[in-house]
């Protein structure tokens, strides 16, 4: 993600996620997205490898994981290390500040665990009353 | 977003976010992107209607607005409150299931406020020793 190069200086009097210019912005981008959040979500239980978190985060693809590994190792929220070791052993794991998030994400999932059913029923009434609709005012065309 | 059709159902008994077919899921991923969770939080101060939403959100387009408002409000988490008056008068407010979320969403926003940044500085080191790192594989290619 490209930052114009003061994003950070102009805004650090007094930051504002809703400021499309504040760096604070870029952090809430950063860890607003299913995958960064499921991954440290994830990672808050412990370390982690790869392969481990590939099984762990169903549906993630290598590449995405990856990138987004990437992505939090570069931001400072996630640690990589490499115990050079031939097979290669590579674990992951939150950095103090990652650790410092952990408890708002893991938050995220358990309200999402806890009220998915109210949003399936109002999405399917939802769909009805627009369904509805559509043939309501289908009924309105035909008729003189 | 598709959903299998009874992917609801046959997760209800142990909803899990990182299971890809649980419905909790999907509740996950409509909340977990910026849009959603600026437009909710500026939401958790009051009522808001379209104009002052796309100035409060900078950056946020009005089709990009208007679909995560929709959204928003087929999964109830958003009302829309149309006063069927002439010039129209439509607002937005958060549903109690919005409300419920509206505290998690804003402890979000205030990390990312308050470390933006330590985020900013890591980015920098790591890209820093990045270029370094590829500096000094250039230099050993030339090298006989």
């Amino acid at each position: 993600m490209k930052l114009p190069p003061q994003a950070g200086a102009s805004s650090a009097s007094n930051p504002d996620v809703f400021d499309a210019s504040c760096s604070a912005r870029h952090a809430l981008e950063l860890i607003s997205t299913k995958w960064a959040i499921l991954i440290m979500s994830a990672l808050a239980a412990g370390p982690m490898r790869n392969g481990a978190l590939l099984r762990k985060v169903e549906g993630i693809s290598q590449k995405m994981l990856t990138q987004t590994l990437k992505d939090l190792e570069r931001n400072g929220l996630v640690q990589r290390h490499d115990q050079q070791t031939n097979p290669p052993h590579v674990e992951y794991s939150l950095s103090a500040i990652g650790l410092s998030l952990s408890e708002t994400l893991i938050s995220l999932d358990r309200w999402a665990e806890r009220n998915f059913p109210e949003l399936d029923r109002f999405r399917e009434k939802y769909d009805t009353a627009a369904s509805e609709a559509k043939a309501a005012r289908r009924r309105k065309i035909r008729l003189p």
